[in-house]
């Protein structure tokens, strides 16, 4: 099975890796910035291009890695009726593939992922999808070769996942960011904070989120509230979303 | 140094234990729940009450680690002119001890503490204040055999502090208990998100929150934004802090 990856990103370097790693053949690595198509294909010894007319067109798979507005565009420049064409975007459902191709499907790793940061590809959760069964079992063998947990899941619910992680991950490091606007305050590194931040996020995977929800808007301690919303009172948007998100964790027991 | 530990819940447990373990002599625990007195007595092997005129008044330092709401009441019913008080709350301030007392501090440990789950106490950071130089060396000392991390600080950054940790993990964990009613939705279990929580929480390790910021709102991605929202139409308290925190995340820029 050879392998194009279309982009070079967070997402399509980690994959690479650890595709080549489980000795996956990969033909060729495109991305429309030439710098990052040559750092990736020199990365996993293969092919780079950047031009959409160099794209390998005899490949048997095609893995648009790419962000979400260009995907549409990527898809139209590959003509290969043979190929499986995967793409692994949260929030786009597999139609997307439907007019072009007969073999297609989606591959949404759940993770965060930075370039320069090792991560261990075999805890991440695929959530995957495919056209048919054939196509189905073919992504499902590629990726059981990097990752241990693989779930099938439709497009609609994919997007609650993807929905799940943007709660989880982008707005608990805003908190973080917030956290770090009122360190700066007190004039006290934002590292003090670290031993806490990592063990909030350990406290769920042996307590539910709502069992180990603690502070002052849970117990309803609105003397403790009054004070941090007074002392927010120059910085405005810091006292919004502290009694935002304060008001909305007191009604969660309705939520039940 | 006699110590008497007034409350028996997360901080006072850790605490006590830490102290123990560290050499410190504890004379007494009391808890207004004589089971949760008894419970702590016994881990520490030593005495315990649950009446307020059982407390011992010959030690040499009483820690108040109670709800903030009953503190005042606590601190009345200690007659030891030759003690030093000292309270853990992050949001009260140092100067309720002021007409009691003449040696008084606070030791506020910026982490969450739950009973069953063990923390490396030598990392978590103690912001310390003290009535005079004198106590503020006692207290030091004290805080020094525990940890490594002792820092002085005002009642008023104290409660800055106390708030950047509402954020980083109150706020935070409420993102984890949201994600989880959507993975609910979705049918996959809560744990497929663990790997997400984790690497987001190591990321500020090595990247400052700001940087580390990413998901559709900081990208200004309308067309993804504007899809969760409408998957959202159902689950009006989701929809309105996830269209709260993409807002302030878009303007994240001008805040700096």
């Amino acid at each position: 099975m050879k392998i194009i990856l279309i982009g070079a990103g967070n997402v399509a370097t980690h994959l690479g890796k650890a595709l080549k790693s489980a000795g996956m053949e990969i033909l060729q690595v495109f991305s429309r910035t030439e710098e990052s198509a040559k750092k990736l294909g020199e990365q996993l010894n293969v092919q780079f291009c950047s031009k959409w007319n160099e794209i390998n067109q005899s490949a048997d798979i095609y893995i648009f890695s790419i962000k979400d507005s260009v995907l549409e565009e990527a898809i139209s420049h590959i003509y290969a009726p043979q190929a499986i064409y995967v793409h692994t975007a949260g929030s786009v459902s597999i139609d997307i593939f439907e007019k072009k191709v007969k073999n297609y499907g989606v591959v949404y790793p759940l993770q965060t992922f930075s370039k320069n940061k090792e991560i261990n590809i075999q805890e991440v959760p695929f959530f995957i999808e495919a056209s048919n069964k054939t196509t189905e079992n073919i992504i499902k063998s590629i990726v059981g070769s990097i990752s241990n947990q693989c779930y099938n899941l439709s497009s609609e619910k994919r997007m609650l996942m993807h929905l799940a992680a943007v709660f989880a991950c982008n707005f608990s490091n805003y908190m973080y960011v917030l956290a770090s606007e009122i360190t700066s305050e007190a004039g006290i590194d934002f590292k003090t904070m670290l031993p806490l931040i990592k063990e909030t996020a350990d406290k769920v995977s042996y307590l539910s989120p709502e069992d180990a929800q603690t502070g002052p808007a849970i117990r309803k301690d609105e003397k403790t509230i009054k004070k941090h919303i007074d002392t927010l009172a120059n910085k405005k948007h810091l006292q919004y979303i502290y009694r935002q998100l304060s008001e909305s964790i007191e009604k969660m027991p309705e939520h039940k």
